[in-house]
């Protein structure tokens, strides 16, 4: 890759990275993304509600959250008929690259931040750098711009290459509340893939390693239980209330005490709770937020309907009314050995790799799966790449940071991979 | 009272102390009782099936159980002709002295005795006099040999005296485990009464001292609550068993954990549980006997509700069918002022009596308040009296023994009420 | 009672209800008082400090909060002076007649009100009379303007008669958070009391009726725990945290189920409970709001002991450190029967009042129980005083008022009272 | 292999299953092993105490027990001379072939029964066939009779064949309380072994399937918890009693609450609990038999650890005693690839073998993992072979039987790889 390249993705990345926007808020990063997209040229550019099922959208923000969020990209500079395309939390944009004959590629990557304050240490690269996010409380905390530009650099090198076939670039908004998969996944624009790469910086990987097909998602479904019951004196009448803490707390001891699976990994936290008003008196309303993950989509399910039910039956136990929602849920997945062999292959070639795995496990959950499925479900094969980079701090804290040389390293290698497909279909 | 009757009451009190018979197995006892009540001489004399509901009774052993019993009591003398009256655990008596116009007045003693290994102590009487219990791991430990003796000396006094109206006295199977007291409520005996009087002995009250109404029984049901749920191998498939000992601890912690009630005392107890197989099997069934009491029968139905929804929850939470089956209850009562205060006044004239109240709590159950209930809801009026008696040991131990000086005590206060009650109706 | 004396009672009931001020903020509220007080002549006037042994405070809010309301009340009109000598929450007063020899009485009366929002209704009388609290979100919901209006009225009448003794009326802050009682019980002013009296308003008896010795105070202890542990990604590492919520869950149900006790009401409540941060995060942090209540004080000392247990083992099951503070506490106590009798023969000669009740269960807790304890252990004599009030909202509710004819009501009784003391000590 | 060896492991293995004998209690077997290898001829045989180290035995049964099975066996037919020397549970035994130069081998074969009534129904071959276990309640439904007729095979086939090196055949004694394993590994006789195989018939595989080298053995403990508390009437006294049902039921509770861990599958169970004594008794003493499992020893002691904590605080905090003891308890262990590699290539050669894999998970626990954690520490290679044996009911049921013909497929791959190891040490 030439330098100019290069420098064009450094300063890509470093200008998402000072407008951090978080779930279905991404109106400068998506109005960025389009402008870049525009630069290129592509043969189809879809934003928003044109790539989304907006009904299969999950965890959205309300509408004030929504438009204060909207005005804050606007005084940033976002574009008026992108913002005005994305209003109401349809945010993301997917562009595609037609170049005749050939397998039909996907590259999904995922654009929002996290509402973590961004480190201002000198030892802090954006805070030294000036590139520091501007949104303060928020923060590109897991590398989503850099996911970005990747996607971004990954087209521009396709359409300069001789490709053949059919590449379409998903930027996803709303990955880290597991918000935004199940909208792309159900939007239509998958089920004429082949293939689907979706990729991940970081994980604990160094700068120059790649891990061709990443396994071990967790299936999970996020929650909120709320427990109503009614109130009363605590001295005076104590029986006369009916005690939403003391259902709270029947359903948190028992939801961890939902039976270990023999078919493999479960998980479950009641991460949130509050109740109550007073000391003295018998709580009328308490609320938890929880969730439970399963090494499949089955033990997610094992989990769910266990939960619903100690939820409900703790509710019941203390003559209370229970009720859970889901508030997000994302499948497990399994990357193709076969596709993850192109990945391999090819980045044994690529400058700057010096280590390869097959596989490892994420331990976490992820709502690429929800793509990942769609295509296999048709018979086509995913992976999803891990592309190495040195991390000062851990994701999700304030000093992560990645490594830009990085950005380049993974572009030769997704943009080597789709080319290498376009040539030999797998 | 004269020494000769002194002494046949003493006599009679070893005698029955020699046969402690438990609940709806008092056949030895209900033989003696009629023995005597046919030398003394009634008008009418029921016995078993005649005075009771025995649909009404609760508590009621196994056939086999019964059966065992019926036969050492034959060998241990009882007459033939009341074994056969009493077969099948329909034991009791009732007598009845009919003298003209007047009131009808009812006497309640109970018979039963207690699952408890008599001591053999050489300073507990029964054991160094001679009369400690034949039926090993069986006795007396509450007093109601005493009881039984008091009645039977209630009748031979009024029967001598100038009394005008109608006696009956109530020998009452079954009240240790709170089964006998609705079976002779329901018996159809008890309608014509315009008195109840109902005694125990001891107490904690010392020889010499009456309470002439004793209050605070609480209301009692006593439970078993059984839960089937479905094994497994908890190594290799821990999440195919529906565990019954989770149901089970839950269902025990928030039994527990039913709030307090502001309109008085409420009780709750797990008395005892058992479950499972082996260490390595998620356990198919747990069983719990437990109870709830209340101040009144309100409060003990407030906490029985509470009880089955919880124990119910607590099955449904773990995927097990739980089921609760009522053993025993017993309702609360109140002693009538104005009854109680002719037993003070009586008490105030026998000799011995050098202690009187009017009222004390029980702080306990007693299934003498399913008589009590029903007469005062016939317009009737109900006391309950305790009689003091110096006990070395507490109720309900080994070394429980009476003082025999307060069976005289009992008699003459008793029946010194009853005539009272035939001359000045309350 | 003349009719001018009615309508100045009138008149600064309602002026200390529209300006309501909580716990250890009563600054306006001081400051009026000081000045009635001064307007009638007294021969001695402590303020604040002088009156309360500031160390024994419980439950005061911090210095933010309090200045808040300093400066608030001098906009409401405060004296600098008063506010001067009361600043940092240290208000309330005291006011003593010395009348030469006879007995010394004291009177008792609480001034602070509630973080409740008065109502704006047209049949809500402080709404359409335009004396509404002119602060909003807090309102006089219990009657202390009332409690205060009286002592002011007490304190006047007294010093108009031939009353023979010395009279202090104590103007107790805090009774509302059990924060004030301490304070003025080890202020040192109660020392040489031959007769204490309190009083209160309402509690569900209608004008014209006076409870003589108000008994059935629960003894409190109100408390906050906290739970720390260790933060851990739920999906990830859900075995590297050490969850402070499963504690909380294991802490609120075995708070309620600490046995019930044999001699007499006890009470608990977990009212509220906050912890977590995330959903997919172990929490690192729970608390918890809790008390616990007794019929007695050693009753409330056996469920303190069992909460600090229950408390800081759930802490340790579950891997956490454990801190209970109490936040407020208060004894129970008992009126004196012989110094209620004054109350209730002097009751019967006073107009308006058309029923008179020996003694009533307050059913909650008061903290005028500390000084109650502390008069009676040096050999006093107490009693707390029910004036009743028809009161068209529960006490504690946005719809509480008074019926103000039973501000004469409860002067003319308590004055009366005094008067009789000083005449004929107990 | 001939008929007539064919006939003689048939022979053996129906009289192994005639006699089957709990842990510990292995008499009559180690009796008829001893026969047989007399009859084969071996250069040391040692017996029980020779073989174990007693102190490291664990889940011994109390004397009397031990007693009345040493008097069956004696019945049974048990020689003399063995009864002597196994006297006290010290069963099992170990026969040496001394070949020579070359490497030192171990097989270890578990000969103890389970506590399961044997199947009477007609399609039950012992039934049919006249083996059924004599020892009613009792059966060898694990297959264990097999295990040790394959280890009286293997020496006799080494011991005719060219073998160089020396073989030792463990009969170990009580696998099914794991209580056996350890007392083997610290009996000093596998501290010269350069490899050990140990082997298990069935598991789900049929006839004619060699597993090489079976992993996944969950480390597991197990262990008996005690609440002592103190009884009270739970009526009148209820908070004289410290409850220990009440502890049982927040221990259980809280044990299934133990967090999952990130790094593996864990297992907990409470697998019997009883307690208490009546119903109207505050429970004095509670009990409950459990286990903790992990993947590895590390993950089994992390449950370990947390159960501890778990029992004690659930005790402190009803104000109870609470002691854990463990009972049995066995570490993880995995096969060596290289020695399986060799058992799966011998397997290749043999007749009737028509599958072969080289691993599969157990999924339960086994104590062989003592041994071979103990022959890999120093530096030798083990595997765990599974024996494909069709087998119509599951293991651990009355109509779990074996496929005879698997008995001659055991001693030949087995045997077979024996002697390759003295050709080509791994």
């Amino acid at each position: 890759m030439e330098q100019s390249s290069r420098d064009r993705l450094v300063e890509l990345r470093r200008d998402l990275h000072r407008y951090p926007e978080p779930a279905w808020r991404e109106y400068y990063t998506t109005s960025r993304i389009v402008a870049e997209l525009e630069r290129i040229g592509v043969d189809d550019l879809l934003v928003g509600p044109e790539v989304l099922d907006a009904d299969a959208r999950m965890a959205v923000p309300d509408d004030d959250e929504l438009d204060a969020w909207h005005d804050r990209a606007r005084d940033a500079g976002a574009r008026s008929d992108v913002l005005e395309r994305t209003r109401g939390g349809l945010t993301g944009a997917m562009a595609v690259l037609d170049r005749g004959e050939g397998p039909t590629v996907g590259l999904r990557v995922d654009i929002d931040a996290l509402p973590i304050t961004e480190s201002t240490g000198s030892d802090h690269a954006p805070a030294s750098g000036a590139f520091r996010s501007e949104n303060e409380g928020y923060m590109h905390a897991c590398g989503h711009d850099a996911h970005a530009t990747i996607g971004v650099g990954v087209l521009e090198a396709v359409a300069e290459s001789d490709f053949q076939g059919t590449l379409k670039v998903f930027f996803q908004p709303a990955e880290e509340v597991i918000g935004g998969g199940r909208a792309v996944a159900e939007g239509g624009h998958l089920d004429d893939l082949d293939h689907l790469l979706a990729i991940h910086i970081g994980l604990d990987h160094p700068t120059g390693e790649i891990v061709a097909g990443v396994d071990g998602f967790l299936a999970v479904r996020q929650f909120e239980a709320t427990f109503e019951g009614e109130s009363a004196h605590a001295g005076g009448h104590p029986a006369q209330g009916r005690d939403a803490i003391q259902a709270l707390a029947t359903a948190v001891q028992n939801l961890h005490a939902i039976r270990r699976h023999g078919d493999g990994a479960t998980r479950v936290n009641a991460g949130v709770v509050e109740g109550g008003t007073a000391t003295n008196i018998v709580a009328e309303r308490a609320h938890m937020e929880g969730e439970v993950r399963g090494e499949t989509t089955e033990l997610k399910e094992y989990m769910s309907e266990r939960a619903d039910t100690v939820i409900e039956s703790a509710a019941t136990m203390h003559d209370c009314e229970g009720a859970v929602e889901t508030t997000a849920e994302a499948p497990s997945a399994e990357s193709d050995a076969d596709l993850a062999a192109v990945v391999s292959e090819v980045a044994g070639d690529v400058a700057g790799v010096d280590s390869r795995l097959d596989s490892d496990d994420l331990g976490g959950s992820e709502d690429a799966t929800y793509l990942m499925n769609r295509v296999q479900s048709q018979g086509g094969l995913a992976s999803f790449v891990g592309i190495g980079t040195d991390h000062p701090g851990g994701h999700h804290t304030p000093t992560f940071d990645v490594d830009e040389r990085s950005l380049a390293i993974g572009v030769d290698v997704l943009a080597g991979t789709i080319e290498r497909l376009g040539e030999n279909p797998v």
